[in-house]
């Protein structure tokens, strides 16, 4: 499927008033289709003398082909385009996600109880004993995601306001994928010291924090000072999130090509927050080889030109043996490129450069490193983060479950023993006899997913003396 | 109903195993009966050879009185007391509130859609124009219920984790009674610029903000900074709610007396917060004649002992006559005595001075300034703040409408006159026919107070230029 495929991302309705003349529905498909359109449902409004008013759906590849389709239907004639409807707006009318009361009030007596004078004994209960938040507030089933709104998807800084819909989105998915409680917080404001000492103050209502696209390098300053001042896990997702889904990856792709993480030579592109989180985690599970690379090259200690701190850390961490030159250097004899930067980076004659059966991630969105159907044929084991190619690396089949996990034992924090159980739990959903070379993640629609990665982020988590509870949930157990 | 009546805030569930013999029952909620519990539901769990096990319900006065009742069920004989629940704790098990998904991911062209690639879109629409955020987030709907916990109910500064379950149950209120989603933010900070710089923050993703249980004089600084700085509105309820509920109450027992607001002589006692904003509304509609006293008198200009900025409010804007003396003394053909303080505060006496036909609202929360019973054949109207009496004066017949009518228009702030034409709608709802002294306000169940607040809200909010949207929704539209 090409980059510019139709995309429910780009999903239109048009109401059209049709004249009753024999085959006009067949026309107007024929024109939508003509014009490259991908047609959905087809459903009739009402039937008037003259007329019949349809509401037909189709995918487009972007706004212009929207308009373009639309126009090809106007030329059938015979036709009046009464409206067009784009459906990703529609689903966003009036935000994603709502407030439900869990008690009802109907009678004086349920408001005596949730409400004074009743409230009154179990605020007193919690101020006595501050950890009954857990079993007398939301505490343990809520997580505040936040954001400043300065590194939205690959949109940049657009503000609290514009990264909103991906943080009620993210809320969603928390509920849908794994029954957590969560709540978007966009902040007006990119301070440091303002942000930690916001989340800082609205923890208590919180079990857990997710970090959600701010700028590299301030995240690592926010997450850091958090995690140091709170007694709830606080979680960049961009970073760890990423990290984990990697590890998992790349653990069953060199179990399809026999080589051993700590064997192995790995290229990351892409220098940044992402990068630094996964290429920390890729070498707590022991992987030793690993060079990362800039537009510029190789980063080795020393490195001058063109350098910031997050570049100076792979340079420092990584590359020991101070390998110098471009990208495609890099990827001589490589066994496993790590993609977390842009389109096109990576032609095929690097990686036909690389080791014997090469394992590619190219993770750039929406468009890889190197185009899968280039690739094909010189690479063994290929990932995108896309969902219209096999083996789509995201970061959905870790947040919600790794989330769900810390609130069943009430985490403390985050520990990397957490993330690598984690990866581990989701490595293993693929079984040995189904695992293949299109075939090494999960689908994040896979229902075992969330439980797996909950249960073992939870286990680790007591092992690692992070947990307030000692029992994780009970698979099947109620999230209340 | 005496104030040490049960209540179902102290509602015990008995799980009680009993000997299969006749009459058992019968003894046992005699003994209940004889402790002063007051029996609600009786559910057999199991039926075994020998015993049958029971869960009992029923109301006690308090923590002892509930142990003493169970150990009169002890002294019965062949019954185990197997456990005993607190019913106000169990309804609090995992807080009170959750958040659902509005949409649906099942699919990955839901996926699509609601997240990545599609969001993008709808992110950068907002980002373009940012009153869209109204349009295609939760904004629209959505109230912050925040609290640093210095002021909670009568418990006083109990910390943000204690305030919890208090602001939840705002939280539950405002969706039950008028259909708007609302989100606890309880702070671990009391300092004024920190809580103003959060709240601030946070805004963005909010269509009005409730501030609650915040200390004055500290709430008066809160909000007038917030109120200048944001563009949506800012109402601390525990201010303005009181004001506007006891404005429709006074309103209608002025009628009941046949006497003018203008000519009424109001005493006030208690001079904290929700006074002054309950005084100031008064004389926005046109109140002349308000005298308030402290323990220590009524508050005069030029009075020097025992003052703080509040009673100096008082002193400078009321009692224009610069009366002095004890409560009793103000009282002395009062027509108008409003209770905002403490119990007793009151005597029969001071009652039987004032002018005839008097209106007493003794609000003091949970034991009023002077007990019904006492001034029983003294008053013409009397009102409190508890629900076991006639006209229960409480917040909640205002604030879910309040905000309701905002959120309906989208406003950018408060004015008085949108508080003033709440109070009118509130009062309205009890018409010439019904009213008596026994009906001065409505029941906070009563379906038609959210309705008819919000929309005199609304209506007054267009007209004081607060209204982002002209038309407020009409009623029984979607709140969606």
């Amino acid at each position: 499927m090409s980059v510019n495929a139709p995309s429910a991302s780009y999903s239109l309705t048009v109401r059209l008033e049709i004249n009753n003349k024999p085959g006009m529905l067949g026309k107007i498909t024929s024109a939508i289709g003509k014009a490259g359109g991908d047609i959905g449902a087809i459903d009739v409004v009402s039937v008037g003398n003259k007329t019949i008013t349809r509401d037909l759906s189709f995918k487009a590849r972007d706004e212009a082909h929207g308009t373009q389709i639309v126009d090809g239907i106007k030329k059938v004639g015979d036709v009046r385009v009464v409206n067009v409807s784009d459906r990703t707006f529609l689903v966003h009318l009036g935000g994603k996600i709502e407030t439900h009361a869990k008690v009802g009030v109907k009678t004086r007596d349920d408001l005596a109880m949730v409400y004074t004078p009743g409230v009154a004994r179990v605020c007193m209960a919690i101020h006595h004993d501050p950890e009954k938040a857990y079993a007398l507030t939301v505490k343990s089933n809520m997580v505040a995601v936040v954001s400043d709104g300065t590194a939205v998807l690959g949109l940049g800084d657009i503000g609290p306001n514009g990264a909103q819909p991906v943080m009620e989105g993210k809320c969603v998915l928390f509920k849908e994928m794994a029954g957590v409680d969560a709540f978007p917080l966009c902040l007006a404001t990119k301070d440091v010291d303002e942000i930690v000492m916001i989340v800082k103050a609205v923890a208590p209502v919180f079990g857990g924090i997710n970090l959600e696209d701010i700028s590299a390098p301030r995240c690592f300053e926010i997450e850091e000072r958090l995690q140091r001042d709170l007694d709830i896990p606080v979680f960049h997702d961009d970073q760890h999130g990423t990290a984990v889904v990697v590890l998992a990856s790349l653990i069953n792709a060199l179990k399809i090509v026999k080589k051993r993480l700590s064997d192995a030579r790995i290229v990351f592109a892409g220098a940044g927050a992402s990068g630094i989180a996964t290429a920390k985690l890729l070498m707590k599970e022991g992987a030793k080889h690993i060079v990362a690379c800039d537009r510029a090259g190789a980063l080795y200690a020393g490195r001058k030109d063109n350098m910031n701190s997050m570049k100076e850390w792979f340079a420092k961490h990584t590359n020991p043996r101070k390998m110098k030159g471009s990208i495609a250097d890099a990827m001589k004899d490589a066994d496993v490129f790590i993609g977390l930067s842009g389109p096109g980076v990576v032609s095929l004659k690097d990686v036909k450069g690389m080791a014997r059966d090469p394992i590619v991630f190219a993770m750039a969105n929406p468009v890889p490193e190197i185009q899968p159907e280039e690739a094909a044929g010189h690479v063994r084991v290929m990932a995108t983060g896309r969902s219209d190619y096999p083996n789509q690396i995201n970061n959905s089949l870790c947040f919600p479950g790794f989330f769900r996990g810390m609130l069943d034992v009430r985490a403390k924090g985050v520990q990397d023993s957490m993330k690598l159980a984690a990866a581990h739990a989701l490595a293993e959903i693929v079984s040995r006899n189904e695992l293949s070379e299109e075939y090494i993640i999960p689908s994040m629609f896979d229902k075992r997913v969330a439980e797996a990665v909950a249960l073992a982020t939870a286990e680790a988590a007591v092992k690692a003396g992070m947990a307030r509870r000692k029992r994780p949930r009970a698979v099947g157990e109620s999230t209340r």
